[in-house]
């Protein structure tokens, strides 16, 4: 299995990207890599650890395509970029996954307008992996959290299947269940997208469709897979970082200006509270996908240090090793010849 | 000042809000109140405590409307619900506002049926008073929290303008900062509902429009109010009150299946905890107001105690003390002239 990597792409990059792709390197024989980026830097990264130069290659680029850049100018114009030529790699089959940690849009642009999209899948979308809060290792996929702002009914439904083949294909859950974000539970209950998706998920047999869920409900780990369009799921996504950042903020802050008993109370519950924030940090439970196209894309957190990397990579081998994705060609091959034939 | 109440709404009804009431009612010299419902469960919950009954009156009724009542069809049917005789004397001009805890839904069909629009508002909208973590006192207004799944750009731009007015008017901010909610901080972001309403809310010289807000930053006080539709809002509303449960769900869970450490730091942290769940406890912040009718309409939650209930008439005394809703009126008569006056 080869990675093609973007090793300039996120703050602490190429540092904590090489660092993080080199310990994963040392404890998966099956995995090869290719960095893209400024060599010089990527070396200087390496230090003086030895690398197998044959599992992990450098290919040199002067050019990136930086945070602030706009998405589609930059892959458009940035031929060199070293996130460009990752996902070009990828589409010539030099390397079976594109890993970043830089400019979102950019890479979800990289990712339709190189890599291109599964025939059959309209609108690819991106699903970040988060933790259920209170059950260990226990997760669940929100889709679309970013990638489409504008969605029909067709493309939440499709999100559906696409979690759906995630959570069983890479996951190992037998029959995820897949939940519509709604504002209420009944089935009546919702806006005209939620509606008319709606209907299309309860009609598709082949789907565990457990119907609505509150965005109340969703971190208790009631699904597998939560869809919705991409601006409401990016709002919940950030509401649930914005909360957890702000209540651990004022829990702190609480700590720190209180009377002894207080300071002395938080010292104590020093271990608790850091397990705490393990909970909360996603970056652990793996990157987001930017799922529906030919071939796996994943994004990690801006600020990811070499341990959210090498997570992310381990999610990676563990998404080509499922080849979830020849499995989602092959269901929308099959359906396209039933529909053909049904048009005969 | 006089306060119709719906005395059977919410879980703890009718002990709670009478209570509640009595609360208010020992406080405030200038309220009378009129509690709708079964007087002898009323008369119970009052007790031995001597009641001026010249400010307190009761009116009884033995209907009422469930939790689970189909709302439009409860208003509609349920011609003697106490929540229904309440909102149709706010009507008849004999109550100055409405308040109850009860089933959402009906009350938000009980305002635009029963008590009305104001003229030119095509779209009230729920409106709760939410706290900003880390800065005791200060609250932002989330609108709309769901009175509105489907809405236009003006629908948004108008939520824009009625929180401006509460904020200014009810609140005493004399530049009340409005956002819109959306998946990035430039103009150009946004879904086609979010681009239109930027556009409307820019286009406002009277607003003091501060432009995108992302959710990651509404609980840290960047914005007055914050405006989106109805399907997003009660979403981020909800996640909000998701993660803050589960987070406090899981650091208690921490505490007391921790070691011996964990758990003396956790009754040392008590009182510190107990500060944490008051800020995130947003019943004291007041109700969610349902805002563009012709008079406030102010719901709290259902399982409100008898605190909440005393802080929402609190804030019911303040809106009516403001005479905001007469500014609103007056604005968007002076706009309908203008108009027409433009069209002659």
């Amino acid at each position: 299995m080869r990675i093609a990597v973007d090793a300039m792409g996120g703050d602490n990059a190429p540092q904590a990207i090489v660092e993080g792709v080199l310990l994963a390197a040392k404890e998966f024989n099956d995995l090869e890599f290719v960095l893209f980026g400024d060599e010089t830097k990527i070396r200087s990264a390496i230090g003086t650890q030895t690398i197998d130069e044959k599992k992990i290659r450098i290919v040199h680029t002067d050019e990136k395509i930086n945070s602030d850049d706009e998405p589609v100018k930059a892959i458009r114009r940035k031929k060199q970029a070293s996130m460009v030529l990752a996902a070009q790699a990828v589409k010539d089959k030099e390397a079976d996954a594109l890993f970043s940690a830089g400019n979102t849009g950019a890479l979800l642009t990289a990712g339709l307008l190189i890599i291109g999209r599964i025939k059959g899948i309209d609108r690819p979308a991106l699903m970040p992996i988060l933790p259920v809060i209170g059950k260990k290792d226990q997760q669940f996929l929100l889709m679309d959290a970013g990638a489409n702002a504008d969605c029909k009914p067709e493309n939440v439904y499709q999100f559906g299947l696409l979690g759906s083949y995630y959570a069983k294909f890479v996951q190992g859950i037998e029959k995820p269940r897949v939940a519509l974000l709604n504002n209420g539970s009944e089935a009546s209950k919702g806006n005209d997208l939620s509606k008319k998706a709606h209907a299309l998920l309860a009609q598709d047999g082949e789907l565990n469709f457990i119907g609505n869920i509150e965005a109340r409900e969703i971190l208790t780990g009631d699904a597998d897979v939560v869809v919705t369009d991409g601006f409401t799921g990016n709002a919940v996504l950030k509401t649930i970082e914005g909360t957890s950042l702000a209540l651990l903020k004022l829990i702190k802050s609480q700590i720190m200006t209180g009377n002894l008993k207080t300071k002395l109370g938080g010292l104590l519950l020093k271990d608790a509270m850091t397990d705490i924030k393990d909970v909360m940090d996603y970056s652990k439970h793996g990157g987001a996908v930017l799922f529906g196209l030919q071939a796996p894309v994943v994004k990690t957190h801006g600020s990811a240090d070499k341990v959210a990397v090498y997570y992310t990579v381990k999610q990676i081998r563990r998404i080509i090793d499922s080849h979830v994705i020849d499995d989602l060609v092959a269901h929308f091959n099959a359906l396209n010849q039933k529909k053909q034939a049904e048009m005969e």
